[in-house]
């Protein structure tokens, strides 16, 4: 925490300032510079926010210099975390592309889709049995029955299982059922559904809000982990702006950012992040070619015939194509695809 | 929903897309103009979205122009919804000031702010029992004892109390100790607890989320009252930009969208919108101004001691003055201040 | 300038920053906490900037703290400046309504909407004459014929007037004809013409760039005051924003920010702002509750045939209206309309 | 245009709003929906704004759908612009990398950067003579003494030159000196500027502003060669949000979005848009991976000495590797690097 002085401010209003630090339990450092004075404040407080100084009189501004999140930082933990979802690693020197349907909608199609996504060489299912829609009018997914077949098809093609967790009902049901509990960009600041997630031994797959700073984003991974679960990955999915040739804005430059402060996984779904079909593998190379340890991408058989999301989603001969270009653009920043689980 | 096709688009690509909006079950309009072709869609679709049509050859782009929503609409009820809550109406003719500290901390701290609501002119009181903060390390309210002392505090004051539930467990309890279930702004899209409001039978206020657009705010409360319970008041606490001069920028135009399109009260937070308790006095003047239907702030009278949000709140005093001048700006646009409860 | 530390930094990645800041003729401040160092600067540097810092090995960030301008800050001058325009005070206790239409169409135009504005009580007329347009084949303006019709009407009706120059030449020329510069908010960054505009002797309305920052804004005004031209007022005209009800987002909550800063009045404009007729009344209310100096609105005598913005422009009434409601409300802020100057 | 009518819009307020727009010379074709009639309009408005109907009373709102460009489009020319900068062609199948200071700050310094460019494999030379700084107190640029160093450094190492230009004196000084004008994002909009650039013939950079739609882009790329320049090349540099991680935001979606609309080329700028120098390089390969036709960025010899943006430039060898990672992504895509002009 720094406290900037006015131009102008007198002693005694400096003195009142570096006084309220001490009370609060903190030391004040102050740094008398040619036109104003700063003054530096060190420790950390328990009972009050030492922003409240920008209300003193003499007070021109105070700037907060600490981030609070620990476990989530590589201050704590130097190495990259690599979290293993049903048998497969993510955050490694291997890259991983995730693929399904934006939502289960049948036995049929989900293994339609998955056959693709093995063949495509995917390493990871995911598929939506618990959909939080902009309309209470529109389809919100099958519930249990959802996590059902995901489970199925999961067995007959050795593609472990990423699902969506809205609440504490469906959150136990995803522990129990799936392979990752994922927390959509709705929900990243849905405290309770973090902590419960937390108190899970699943890996929890985190999207980042829609206006979701950096810092926000790993504070929401340090409520996950503060349960004990360190089995985190991040995802960037867009963000919104004025931007209108996209549906979001995909901020990929968040994925070096968090690399450099973060030991966590970061992943990129171009399908939200984008809201474009035609868009979707330009920015899967771009992700990685960026750093991204993976790409979340929605994939249908019939996309004219999806019960949500259909235009972004891509083909399986798409995704097959998606892949290997992915691949080709991991070996340019020394890396490789994460190999499939072989089928059974 | 309109289909806009390239301007070199051929024939059979314009009858491809038009058979394809049939097979939805939906008409299709062709509109041929100069340069292009455009088609309209009417009726609505029960089992795809017709926005996949933008994947077709010869389409340059699909713009939606239904909005989904329907209670909340002045289309579905055109007189002003008046929400009464513990005895105060919101809504109506009289503009309300509802005031009160970030958190509760104790009995005592929440005597003497609701002492200076009442004594100011305030008819409703807020307070946080539960509190959704950023970092899991900061203090997350009080909880059921926050509760408790809300409601024992409004005996003493007369004061129907707003307090924010942020799950299915602090909801059931908010509904039996409160007078009016906030749902927070990080939890706008938290549909499942959307959905549990709705079905308490308390009214409800909803504050827009950080980068919330108007149809989505409107949908939000739409969800609560497809569940039946139709006393939702919204509330505007600001948007994220780039501005950084305050905290948050508060979005005061959408107080008069909302009362062209919706018939239910809003409110406007200028504690949280601005984050700055310099601001707080002229955006709740401006508020009221534009059209808004009360303002919600924070009050402490040690706003430097408080467990947070200090550097926003106001104290006691400037709140009474906040309330006569709100008062004076709504003589000014033929309003009144609401009467407060008579103290018992 | 502060530099914080690694948590982990070593000492003599410490030693590295401290030598280079006073290897730049600045003076390093360390200040050591429990588990970072942070380091404070002061002086001002000449030749590098110390944002470079950041690079340095052991460096966690740079955060700035000066904000770079000088003559536009109330520690350069604590008093209001009130600047003349044509003989009509703007910045002191009297607020100001300034209209007129987007364009200068004709003679006849003109003439018909400031007679509207005289009448109505509005103590200027804005109307563009050079009008910078996002396409280039939409209407550009009359050029210096627009002048000379606002030169003729302000003659008639004893209506000083403020119309936009957008490059050297149409400057000359507005110096010539008008009593008040624009600079719009495309060109707030175009610096040669701020640099025109301080060369003149004429007061400046300088508009805030769709996407400014207010140190930018201010940083603006500060290029022109910096050639000696000390009449500027600022003009909040909305931002952009991913809110899609109003053209753009009018952020009022820079109106004070810019009175504890700045000693420029300050006005909004709210039809660019909004961009919808509805909005203009409220939204120039809140501008006055809030504090800003006066409102700049679009007024046009039969807007569905205006040659520009016909959608955000209101009727002559409307404006009479409009100007009743904001002294009522300047009254609730202590403040009073200001007079227009006598008729001839 | 289409134009969505209330709910319970009565008959004659459709034939009103019909009525009006036949009288402004355009054909309306009512589309009777279940719940409400939406109007499409066709042809085009010479006169007035259609937008105006928004007004009207029964009209809930009005939606545009043309976008206004037409030289810039793909509908007008549907393959590939190339342009050649110096005898280095853009647009086509091989990316160009283009490097150099930020500002000229003297001959030694320029030849030593321009050395490290073609070593490493840079095909073009940036740097400022004449540079928009956001303060007026900041180094301004060299003017034609910066031209004249980069003519000279250009003959020496081939390295054809892109500058800015920022006003009619520097551009006709510009067009003189340099191979290639360049546009900064603050004077986007700047239409005289654009004006003037399109009446010269040398090719132009022109960059995104800060808050620049796709259209907007496009429609000011429209006023360049609505003058008859047709060598235009377009670049995105980061736009601003809420994001705090960089400088600005880049947006690399807009690289296949504007391919799918236009002929133009299109660079990326990730120093600007990262203003991060350990961000620069993994940006740079992210555009090459989604189709952007090159990178500008900044190298700077000695960057902790440069006098402006030395945080965000790179160094010489860092530079070389810039180049090889780019042409190894630029394979994958299919392309491969332009060849830099023999060296004299």
């Amino acid at each position: 925490m720094l406290v900037v002085m006015d131009a102008g401010a007198r002693p005694e209003q400096i003195e009142v300032v570096v006084r309220h630090i001490e009370k609060m339990g903190l030391k004040a450092h102050p740094i008398p510079g040619a036109n104003r004075t700063a003054i530096g404040i060190t420790g950390s407080a328990r009972t009050a926010d030492p922003e409240v100084l920008e209300n003193f009189p003499g007070v021109k501004e105070v700037i907060r210099v600490s981030h609070g999140y620990k476990l989530v930082s590589r201050e704590a933990k130097p190495d990259d975390t690599i979290v293993t979802v049903g048998g497969v690693d993510v955050g490694g020197n291997g890259i991983v592309v995730i693929g399904g349907p934006c939502a289960v909608e049948s036995l049929d199609q989900t293994r339609a889709i998955a056959e693709g996504i093995k063949r495509g060489g995917g390493q990871l299912l995911r598929g939506g049995a618990y959909k939080p829609r902009t309309s209470p009018y529109s389809f919100q997914g099958l519930g249990e029955r959802g996590l059902e077949i995901l489970a199925r098809v999961r067995e007959e093609f050795e593609l472990p299982i990423i699902t969506e967790a809205i609440d504490d009902e469906s959150i136990a049901l995803v522990a129990q059922y799936a392979d990752c509990i994922q927390i959509g960009a709705r929900n990243m600041q849905n405290y309770s559904l973090l902590k419960s997630a937390g108190r899970t031994r699943k890996p929890v797959l985190l999207k980042r809000g829609m206006a979701a700073m950096l810092d926000e984003l790993l504070l929401c991974a340090e409520y996950i982990m503060a349960e004990g679960n360190y089995q985190v990955m991040l995802c960037e999915r867009g963000v919104r702006t004025f931007a209108d040739h996209t549906r979001n804005t995909v901020d990929l430059s968040i994925v070096p950012a968090i690399k450099r402060i973060s030991h966590l996984p970061i992943l990129v779904d171009p399908s939200h992040g984008t809201g474009k079909r035609n868009k979707v593998l330009p920015m899967s190379r771009a992700a990685i070619a960026i750093g991204a340890d993976g790409v979340l991408v929605e994939v249908h058989h019939k996309p004219e015939e999806a019960l949500s999301d259909g235009p972004q989603a891509i083909l399986p001969d798409e995704f097959a194509r998606l892949v290997r270009e992915c691949e080709a653009v991991a070996q340019v920043v020394g890396r490789t695809l994460q190999p499939a689980l072989a089928a059974s």
